[in-house]
């Protein structure tokens, strides 16, 4: 199994940022012929002047390659392996559009799954990366990338040897690391924000499925936050909801503060 | 495959609500001779007294059984089959409440594992309820409960013939419907919600993976709210991460008047 990515915007994305990275393009038949504004026809002229391999597949080919959740729009990549990221790429990230970091830090995800719809939400919603640990906790497998709809090539992901150690390589570079968990220190997730202030730069640590964040690792975060539930013994979120809500309350406070 | 609940809290509240849908309560054995104030020993208890056959196993059983995702604490219960609300029940339970309603319409959800993640959130978040189509969407099936961590057994789910009509029975009960899309005519979420005000009964109305919200329904919603993303082209979030992003906002926005 492939590590895909699809859809015209992933697929142009990647094709900029890093076209070496595709191994084959697959597109719908005929759209490589059509001129002008079509948006595949215009994937195929830059992936060819790129030098990447283009391969006519028919819709339902592309259908089956890219699965029930994947708006291919026409078009599938097939990437070759993932290379890690470290701390600094992150934060290279942030300066490089002039944003103030997001990241988000993951403290044992177990299923592929969860970790491919994190790091789809971190990609979509802005932020410049994602950490997870090399130990007790999943790698980006090819299921994860295809949860990810294709993000995993395209936000940049460091695999770390000691969380509690990227932890402290945030702080040193001036992130502020905000623990998400349940907990008597845990405060309100949008009151946190509004402390935090829009353009604080922020890393989201989330804990792993069912045991939620170590102590450890929450002890050694500056700020701990919880997204309100509805009353006691409900249960909890699902670790990649939880991580779309947290990312989005930072994105919404910081648009707030640009508007 | 059965519909599994797990963890005290679910338990203890489907044993207060709907005994009888249980079977089986799974526990961890000891823990039924336990004194005092052991949650499990008090629903076994619980349990007994309602009827209900409890089987003793053991934590690699009841691990085996909740799967990875699954925080048990040594309790899981084995459901009957599912009988589904209408959309009066859905209303009925926010009255009961005394809060106004909070309802997530799925415009043809096709992955039970999205259903089932979107139903645990509406349930921890305090949702009154989720209505889905009965035709060219997926049902609540063994793997939607799973993935739900058994909050379809314990919060309604309707499922209607033709979801225009719902909407407008909605409408006629006083529920603003709000379709969670991209689109032109949408307004940023935060913007929507605030315009609503933190009183107004609420219908999140959420669309199918890859084709979002169909343009009848959509044309048939009060308010367009859109989750902000990071620019163009960056392909689009979860339905479920993207569901429990816009439930927040509407709690979120509950509490802070609340407070």
């Amino acid at each position: 199994m492939s590590r895909l990515i699809y859809g015209a915007g992933p697929v142009r994305e990647l094709l900029a940022a890093r076209s070496g990275a595709i191994k084959v393009l697959h597109v719908e038949p005929g759209r490589a012929g059509k001129a002008g504004k079509d948006p595949v026809a215009e994937l195929v002229v830059a992936a060819r002047a790129a030098g990447v391999r283009v391969v006519e597949r028919s819709r339902a080919e592309l259908d089956k390659l890219a699965g029930p959740d994947g708006r291919h729009q026409g078009v599938v990549a097939e990437c070759a392996e993932l290379s890690y990221a470290d701390v600094g790429d992150l934060l290279a990230r942030a300066d490089a559009a002039g944003q103030p970091a997001l990241i988000v830090v993951l403290d044992g995800v177990q299923d592929p799954h969860n970790l491919g719809a994190i790091v789809r939400s971190a990609y979509v919603l802005g932020a410049h990366g994602v950490v997870i640990p090399k130990d007790r906790a999943t790698a980006v497998t090819p299921a994860a990338t295809k949860a990810s709809a294709g993000a995993t090539e395209l936000l940049p992901i460091a695999m770390v040897g000691n969380l509690a150690r990227a932890l402290d390589e945030l702080k040193a570079a001036g992130v502020w690391t905000c623990a998400v968990a349940s907990g008597p220190e845990a405060r309100p997730l949008a009151d946190v924000v509004a402390k935090l202030g829009p353009t604080t730069p922020v890393a989201l640590v989330m804990g792993a499925e069912g045991s939620g964040v170590r102590p450890l690792v929450a002890r050694g975060c500056d700020f701990h936050a919880e997204i309100p539930m509805a009353g006691q013994g409900v249960g909890s979120l699902n670790v990649s909801v939880a991580a779309g809500i947290a990312l989005y309350e930072v994105v919404r406070a910081r648009r707030a503060h640009g508007a």
